[in-house]
């Protein structure tokens, strides 16, 4: 219940006012505590944020959990002193708590975290927070149909950013008239001028061509700002923008409209404080989302996975795709998106059979990924898909979704080498390195059909973000449809009490260890294969039992750069031990061009040879 | 010379038309050959490539190093037959070289590669070309004028990536009239339709509305494509866009605009090359581009670094920009670039001094490396800078970089956990992980200022990609002027000769090392601190002879997540030395929040008093 809806246009207008002045005031002294901040861009997104929060947006502080609930991102991250400053008008924090800001072990940080209740994800990277906005709202127009508005608070340096482009195509496309950007130009970067400056034509002819509805407004006029949502919140059928003109620490004359004093506390807070007409206590109290059913409650059915026999060949990219269609089967919580190669990545085979859960994201990873990110916040279990060489393009993405404890599963196909023809454009080399250097993240890469179907499985209730890596060819089955898996976990291929060399492998490569060993049995060399198909975590206890058995023997063998990826694992699992380790890495050194995978895998000296090679010279090395 | 110049416009128009057949054919003989690749996205374009190379393009296949020659980028680079089959047409490759593509050994790979003296940078990274074509037209508006044209063949799937709208952006705001963006609307992409089909009008509208001219064409009607040529080359001030309606497989009707023949190799070669009317031999020689000066010779004068005292409090974010700023005045080649940050990267001070060869490239990370690699195919030496957190952001354009053999200079700050208040969305926890993982990369880190700068020296002359990390703290001097260092190498502070462990530091961590080798003095345990300023390529040596001389016993500390880092690279660099270690890897394990740096270093548990435990236990462990 809003505590203002009784009250007349006018004094309503003035509270408007009033509660921009709080909120800049507030901003300032959140800033002042840790000295550090960003007033200045929240003082002119002020006006906007106090007319949204008192008249428009529909949230329930007291239970962020509402499934109605408005959304409101602050894709301008570095404004979080104006978002902490709604809370506390909003009732949602205590000025104690606000003073907090930027201070140790504060949820209240630099930018805004998702440790607060309230926050979706977290922002702090321009143009993340909206592609992220398009996802929430598209999982309303589709899977799960909700009432909810999404309010976006875009500044206008990110506007230079790609990504934002991809989510303007991508909100027009869905036709997304539950989302509405707010777009506060206040003119000054960082360092200087935007490329746009005041011009708000730029920003809504752009708009407008990509077909969105899109209305100027002088950000610090609240009557004109009121207009402008009003009209906005009537697009149909398309999502709308607010280009608003502001002034970057409007209210206060040392710092208004001057380069100079982004990301900068105010010269001289007691005075600032004093010109913005002191402090104020306003209290507001959004308007309530509308009742409606409770949460959709996703159904979870026991999973059949597909099981192949032994020795048939099938690539783990399409096993992936069958495992995803059958997991499909059981549980409706499962979404899929695809970066326009769904028939490479076999996500193709999920889109046949769940065509309403599938999203074609065109070949725009990042949206692709801000989408995932966005299904996640609203409680489904979102996979993506693409070559694994191009989720590089959403690397920053995946870092943010991982620091705003998003869960979601990604599927990089056509990984390494073994690629083929297509050169090295098309070959992941470095996404184990990638993915390893996420916070809290999951790295899986199978070798057969039968362990990629578990791991998929695995993925779906895997928290954060979980990687799982297939490859382009046809390999042969070689483990049993009842073989067991797990996160964490590996498998000993090959093993005697009395070998000598361990080949850790993963992959397109345990293929290869398994050729190699054979081969070096013809020589009398007993070689045990340790298949570490979880590269993170890694079973650090099977590595240590097989490398002590093997008198700290070791090859390590991966299609990969040397870096990063399946060797430093190893390694680092490896490195306080005490263990004295004889180890080879084999991995991709140069530059590969085309041609046809074993021959790749060949020239890159990570083949069955290659392992032989490089057994029998640490077999032959002193002391052995 | 050109042999087409004498006949007249009739007969040119059927060259063109007969141009284009053998294009096709030639495109379907070389993927034949491996049996694998893009026919039908080669033959979409071939009427708009072979108007452009028999009469507009001006290019010396004889001599590709002509400081005029046009440059002629395949943004969808999968349309490389087509190239090729230019390339023979053009006499720059023979028939039998042709017949190649796509086999081991061979330059004609399944997407272009710089490995071939006529290609810029290889492509196939879908929207990544046409932002490097806008990085050559820069160079040639700017620093190095030039009369030459940029000309890109961009498919429309590609229009899907936010990087072609940061080219967009860019390629308006520095009025690049001599950028020409040929669009290839084949309405089909890999799994299906694109977003917007054959509605020319979207990308029309949307071209224009960022300030580009933009020109609709049947691109199978060689007439209407003359004329549009030439109304592109006509645009002043502005970059030109064509926009071409084709058919993807356009002339062999078993594939003919037809869904599902994305890279495949068409069902029947001899009847595909019968219904195009069989085999040519038409050869053509491209126009000359103009006689003008040599090829610009830079001036590289010795260089006289800032020299800082020992002891005096410098960041080595400062350290960078004042060594940047000195460098650009001993040599002309240098160029420096950053993401609307300067004034935190301190590339500003370049600025200051040389403002003619800085650019602004505002907030589109993915645009500035893009221009940089652009630079460097003109001969320059680009540095660019930005918070090393955003270079993720670009993360596929610097893969793509190693991949086209290119050489740029990145330079990432605000580094890690000390980074502070601003929270985890700022700080760089991943970029040594990710660096390392790029091809023929250096990763450095220097910790003062005096490093710094000799490091940047260094890197303008190395080639490939060169990574050096910042730190946004100020720190002490620790190093005397005139102290040397090398990439690949190392310098050990505070050791003797019956040390007790060897701790590993880079950057912020070398302080903690030393404060803590002080502590740990007083208890009788002597440190030595090895300072691994070069991550990648990693002083092995020096590390093997300091951990021999400790014992085995070994401490990494990084401000950076475990995986991917120094600690992995050092583990990696012991793997084969047959020393028994004993080690324990520091590094940031928990989601960091706000807080002041020295407070985060020690909740990290990377900060002095964590190396002491450490220690401490390892000097406790058995058997010491």
């Amino acid at each position: 219940m809003s505590i203002t809806t009784e009250v007349p246009t006018l004094v309503r207008v003035d509270l408007w006012r009033e509660l921009g002045q709080q909120l800049r005031v507030d901003a300032i002294r959140a800033t002042a505590v840790s000295g550090s901040g960003h007033p200045t861009s929240a003082m002119s997104g002020a006006d906007l944020i106090a007319v949204l929060a008192e008249k428009y947006l529909r949230y329930d502080f007291d239970h962020p959990d509402h499934p109605n609930n408005d959304h409101l991102i602050f894709s301008k991250g570095h404004a979080s002193p104006l978002l902490y400053a709604l809370y506390k008008a909003a009732g949602a924090i205590s000025d104690e708590e606000l003073l907090t800001t930027r201070t140790l072990g504060s949820p209240l940080e630099g930018h805004p975290s998702a440790a607060l209740p309230w926050v979706d994800v977290a922002t702090g990277s321009l143009g993340f927070g909206l592609p992220v906005g398009v996802g929430i709202a598209l999982a309303a127009k589709t899977v799960d149909p909700r009432p909810y508005r999404v309010w976006v608070l875009a500044g206008d340096s990110e506007m230079a950013e790609g990504s934002v482009w991809e989510a303007f195509e991508h909100a027009a496309h869905w036709q997304l008239d539950n989302l509405t950007v707010i777009l506060d130009v206040n003119r000054l970067g960082q360092s200087g001028e935007t490329m746009h400056g005041w011009d708000l034509d730029s920003y809504l002819d752009r708009s407008r061509s990509f077909g969105w509805a899109a209305f100027p407004v002088d950000g610090h006029d609240v009557e004109a700002i009121d207009r402008a949502y009003t009209l906005a919140t009537a697009a149909s059928e398309r999502p709308s923008l607010i280009v608003a003109r502001t002034v970057k620490g409007k209210g206060v004359a040392a710092v208004e409209n001057q380069p100079g004093w982004h990301g900068k506390v105010l010269p001289d807070t007691e005075a600032a404080i004093a010109e913005l007409g002191g402090m104020r206590e306003i209290r507001i109290a959004p308007s309530l989302p509308p009742d409606a059913p409770p949460r959709r409650h996703y159904e979870a059915a026991p999973v059949t996975l597909p099981a192949y026999e032994l020795g048939t060949l099938k690539s783990t990219r399409r096993a992936y795709g069958e495992a995803l269609a059958t997991l499909g089967d059981a549980r409706d919580d499962v979404v899929a998106m695809d970066g326009e190669v769904s028939n490479s990545t076999f996500s193709g085979l999920f889109a046949e059979r769940h065509p309403e859960r599938f999203f074609e994201m065109f070949v725009a990873e990042q949206q692709m990924i801000a989408a995932a990110i966005g299904f996640g916040v609203r409680g489904l279990k979102p996979f993506t898909s693409a070559f694994a060489a191009f989720f590089s393009r959403a690397y920053d993405f995946i870092r943010m979704a991982a620091i705003s404890r998003a869960s979601l599963r990604i599927v990089g196909s056509h990984a390494g080498v073994a690629t083929g023809e297509d050169g090295p454009s098309q070959m992941a080399l470095e996404d184990l390195a990638m993915f390893r250097a996420v916070h809290g993240s999951t790295v899986l890469y199978p070798s057969d059909a039968n362990q990629t179907a578990k791991l998929v499985e695995l993925a779906a209730n895997n928290p954060g973000i979980t990687y799982l890596r297939t490859t382009r060819a046809d390999t042969p089955v070689i483990y049993a449809a009842d073989t067991s898996f797990s996160i964490g976990g590996s498998r000993l291929l090959r093993a005697t009490a009395d070998d000598d060399v361990t080949v850790a492998a993963a992959g397109i490569t345990v293929h290869e260890a398994v050729k190699a060993s054979e081969l070096l049995a013809d020589e009398g060399i007993r070689v045990r294969v340790l298949d570490l198909y979880s590269v993170k975590p890694i079973d650090r206890q099977a590595l240590l039992e097989s490398v002590t058995a093997t008198g700290g023997r070791l090859v390590t063998v991966e299609d990969h750069w040397p870096e990063g990826g399946l060797g430093d694992a190893v390694f680092a699992a490896l490195a306080d031990s005490g263990l004295t380790i004889h180890a080879v890495k084999l991995a991709v050194r140069e530059l590969p061009g085309s041609g046809r995978p074993a021959e790749l895998l060949h020239t890159a000296g990570i083949d069955a040879e290659a392992i032989v090679t490089a057994v029998d010279a640490l077999m032959g090395a002193a002391p052995w």
